[in-house]
């Protein structure tokens, strides 16, 4: 019998769920959608429904060792297990998931931040899997961030680290919502380039519309996309003086459309960086897709509970 | 009999050295002139001076187990030897001083980067000591930084982690001698002020002379260290988002005049930092001044060679 870990990738749009055995095999999942403005109760109803759906398709409850839950909330250390500032789902504030996931499941749970999983899952069968010191970083519908330093997650003392999507690379720039001006969200994100799409006129619904356009040689897209990839070049060459890391992996919805962007990056990193670290540094595609952060989830909870049994 | 090392500290100005024993203190002490385009040969002489300045303060050469050397160059490995890379001390690019130290005195010796090293000195012994994350900020003709994560200190892949100086806080902004524009650098370092006050038609020669108008209640000197302390928070806003450190800790020359741009410093970080890494972050002034990165380097070396007697 293999030991099985459930793990959950929860966003503010889907929630995802799979059975992953501790060499990060995917062996049966199952997905939903967050309702808005879900209550702690909903979400703990919502699990239970995805942990019907993947029994029915295979998976042995007795099989199970742990929950490990991806959620876009700092988690201080992997086992805390308190939802707080949720910036996206701000209704499931301060709900203690660890605690009511165990009084349903009788199993552990581990938390995770949902950037730092899915660096661990890329550090651990993905693109960063040979090297110590990487940077992941998410371009979706925000900006999101993991480090592995010395081949460990850093998460800082509050769980809080990597949140590179709010530094600022316009000083007096386009308001966030996380009330500055100018992070790096506000010109790299998927939403972000929607957004300055439309400032110049192009109209497009999609980042991936607007990539259509800048592939059929749509200049004016193009240019959205070169400035996009200057400002997040701005802010990874800042990174790479400051953590000199191995490589830098791009994952998250708008990595898709990197051709268009990268040139702009590559530019930023060989102006604003030091020539050692930015010699070192690889600029990688994520490899793992959505996956990543359900197996990093996955990998924290095997890498605690091994001990266990 | 005590173990004792040898630390130096070399800059662009000036070379120290001290006799270090194992709990940190200092015991006898020397220092010289950097003679403009030192050579590797004029550079060992000059140890050599400063050592025979240190026996015959009572120094004795029985008790020196290392040499520990800070300079302004990458230290990827603390026991690398060779100075690669130092912008300001060009003549010695390529310099095995390891070597050329161990011909000459029969001893090891640690190479560690200046800054790395009095982020180490304070987080042993200075502001930093009770933390286990820290971020050394030294502001002096430059702006250099040292991360201690988890108690250790953080060089990077090629020793060039934590070259804070040059992130970009002001994309199109003043060019800066990496080759990059509007480093933090350019806005928050001593030569940086005097530039800034003599831009706005203040005759200042020195970050001190400035500090000492400020403090008689010159608002356009006072001006100066508010936009300085500005840039310096947008610096460090990000990297409170990007570490969640425990602890800054200000150092270098112009440190002491903390008081005229620590406000603009920590409006940034309340209004780009996320709350709760801006809450917790504490920002101190050095505690060991000058000696931070000989202190810094011993430890590096105590370190090191304790297991090797």
């Amino acid at each position: 019998m293999s030991e099985i870990v459930l793990a959950v990738d929860l966003g503010g749009t889907n929630i995802r769920m799979a059975a992953v055995s501790a060499d990060g095999t995917i062996h049966v999942s199952a997905r939903g959608k967050t309702p808005p403005d879900v209550s702690p109760a909903q979400l703990i109803d919502l699990t239970g429904e995805l942990v019907n759906e993947c029994v029915g398709k295979g998976l042995s409850m007795a099989e199970v060792t742990a929950f490990a839950y991806a959620a876009p909330a700092p988690a201080a250390k992997a086992n805390d297990g308190v939802l707080t500032r949720l910036p996206n789902l701000p209704t499931l504030d301060g709900m203690p998931l660890s605690d009511l996931l165990f009084e349903r499941f009788s199993l552990p749970v581990i938390l995770e931040n949902d950037a730092t999983a899915a660096a661990i899952g890329e550090a651990w069968l993905g693109a960063s899997r040979t090297v110590e010191n990487s940077l992941m970083v998410t371009l979706g519908t925000g900006v999101g961030g993991g480090l592995i330093l010395n081949r460990e997650p850093y998460r800082g003392i509050d769980g809080t680290a990597g949140e590179i999507g709010h530094i600022c690379v316009e000083p007096a720039g386009h308001p966030c919502g996380c009330g500055s001006r100018g992070c790096v969200e506000q010109y790299a994100s998927a939403t972000a380039v929607v957004r300055m799409a439309n400032e110049a006129g192009i109209r497009v619904d999609s980042a991936r519309e607007l990539h259509e356009k800048a592939v059929d040689g749509d200049e004016a897209a193009a240019a959205v996309f070169h400035r996009m990839g200057s400002y997040l070049g701005i802010m990874l060459a800042g990174l790479i003086n400051t953590i000199n890391p191995e490589m830098i992996v791009l994952g998250g919805g708008l990595s898709a459309g990197w051709d268009a962007f990268l040139g702009a990056v590559h530019d930023e990193i060989r102006n604003r960086s030091f020539k050692a670290p930015a010699e070192r540094v690889r600029l990688a595609r994520a490899e793992l897709g959505d996956d990543a952060g359900i197996i990093g989830a996955a990998r924290t909870a095997f890498l605690i509970h091994r001990h266990k049994h």
